[in-house]
């Protein structure tokens, strides 16, 4: 049974350590996956972009854990959704809004002490309540003893862009990646397929008029949109950087117009 | 079993994948486990305090390596610690002070060769020297064949306070983390609990006259100190960096008082 | 069985994650180990070299994805890769010059669509082509079953330094490590080993006339060569940053004179 991690602690502190060490301890055959400790802190919509495009790559029965957490310590609620055959741990504070999109799901208020660390920190609940519920779950306890199902699940506003007249939308960059990609929130499904007449993005000090199939496809330096491998479509330059040329970061406003 | 591997070899370089493979060529069911290798280079304090917050959350028998190592090459020796049903192998240079610190302890000096690579490169301890032992280890083979119990080891300076009155330390940051919060060397089981009359801690350009119970039961931007997950006290700023508001990074002096 | 991972990746996005998933996907009990994902992005030389240094510690049998691609998406092929008693797995862009220079070695061009994903996409070659391949090989697929034997594979050009005249040659810097030191491209074993009568090595503002034997041999702030434990030379500050002494990167020209 694999358990995948995917946070905002980084390469250079402790805490990863220890949630794997608190799973190790009661799951001792659960295989660890890290997917990515490196999200910006407490950027939540980054993190639910990030397990979206990650989940569904696994197999059957898969745990994800994602801890990015700025509320830790408050009354937020620790979440176990069941979705896609997969379970996913983490805070009730959006990181799970593009799962619920993509698929039916239930989702339970972790509340049953037994299944956390005995004493929980009000400051490091990937370790004293999300990696034991992960670890338990691997072991085969089975959903119902963690906690409710509950109805007034958290989903994060502005992953969805939004439709200012016919044609038209205001989305923004979801994340910047490593190679410079703008990734916005404009999925191609909900656009009827990358086959417009016309099309026309305006992305901070650039307007972008080309669809492209791939990143090698464009002119070495030519800004093109393209359909990420994510479905959503992302502003690229050809071996560049589209946030260094556009002057763009993560939450920068788009303009989109096609017909 | 499973070897932990801290080290401040960052996701770069080949020196991990190299510590990794010789484990597998001799612990071919060794399970690896990936604690940080983003630790600042160089830096023996950081490596003690991100074990230290680590270790214990593993089940017993774990192996820890640590290669945090500016001394590679010289006469400084690797060793082999055991404690709180634990083991721990690196250099010996101060980085498991904070398990002596926790927790009866035995320490050998690693001395046989038949638990090495043929060939021991004098720059490349992690992989020559500090892999194989964790892998032979890992095998069963029993801690006295790798060399014979010392009492010298090294401990590092600077990673507790100084009493300089009555109620009064000279501390220092450990650590900056990857929040922003700058991780002290005042732990809460020195200074009697957090009920204390007053308290104040001098930082860098700030003041800091408050000890709360978790990060976000603070004002945004509010300085507090809080006892981190850690047990150590930590500078924070609700959301914000506590490094950046105040000047301060890793090594800084603190001032504390309490009454 | 292990598939190990190297590639430009980094830790923010979710590449990694959609491998690992689907290499669990097709073969559940196969080992995935990272080695490094922060190769600079598109840097096919440096991914040359780690690779490189990391692949003979393996056991035999382990399976090596590489991926860093930039001609993704274009006619550039995927590969496999058998030498030295392993397998290789990436595009065929030189990341496996090393490996080639190193052993005996065949090369197929992965061809059968049965062993890849059912939709390839046009920008993530490493989900939909790199880790199907990987783990069907692990679950025992023939390599010959990927694709046919091809000899017109790609070496990448600057890995070798070019002899200018007798004792004399140019070369580069490979990559800087995550300590400072600047890895060249001059390999021991190409010269002679290390008992030169004279050595001189010029490297952007400097002049190296020593070559030591381990980092801590030499004076603080010293400028040394060193035969790296890879075997390559490196220039290094004796607790130091060569790359910042010297003002020298990746890439940068390197002239060398021994007799």
């Amino acid at each position: 049974m694999s358990i995948t991690l995917t946070t905002d602690f980084g390469s250079t502190d402790h805490f990863v350590g220890a949630m794997k060490g608190v799973i190790l301890g009661i799951a001792p055959r659960a295989r660890i996956v890290d997917i990515a400790h490196g999200i910006a802190p407490f950027d939540v919509n980054e993190a639910a972009f990030t397990i979206a495009q990650a989940w569904r790559w696994f197999p059957e029965g898969t745990i994800h854990v994602v801890v990015v957490d700025p509320g830790v310590g408050t009354a937020r609620r620790p979440i176990l959704v069941e979705a896609g055959g997969q379970r996913f741990i983490g805070p009730d504070n959006g990181v799970f809004t593009l799962v619920y999109d993509a698929c039916p799901h239930k989702v339970r208020a972790i509340g049953n002490p037994r299944l956390m660390l005995k004493e929980v920190s009000r400051t490091f609940h990937g370790r004293d309540v999300f990696a034991p519920a992960a670890a338990h779950l691997a072991r085969g306890v089975a959903p119902g003893r963690f906690g409710k199902i509950v109805h007034d699940f958290v989903r994060s506003a502005g992953i969805k862009p939004v439709m200012t007249k016919k044609n038209r939308w205001m989305g923004k960059v979801l994340k910047v990646d490593r190679f410079g990609n703008l990734i916005t929130n404009f999925h191609i499904d909900e656009f009827g397929g990358v086959r417009t007449r016309t099309f026309e993005m305006l992305a901070g000090s650039g307007i972008i008029r080309r669809l492209a199939g791939t990143y090698a496809e464009s002119g070495a330096g030519e800004v093109t949109a393209i359909v990420g491998s994510s479905g959503f479509l992302e502003i690229s330059v050809n071996q560049g950087s589209a946030a260094e040329r556009l002057g763009c970061g993560a939450g920068a406003e788009l303009e989109l117009e096609t017909s």
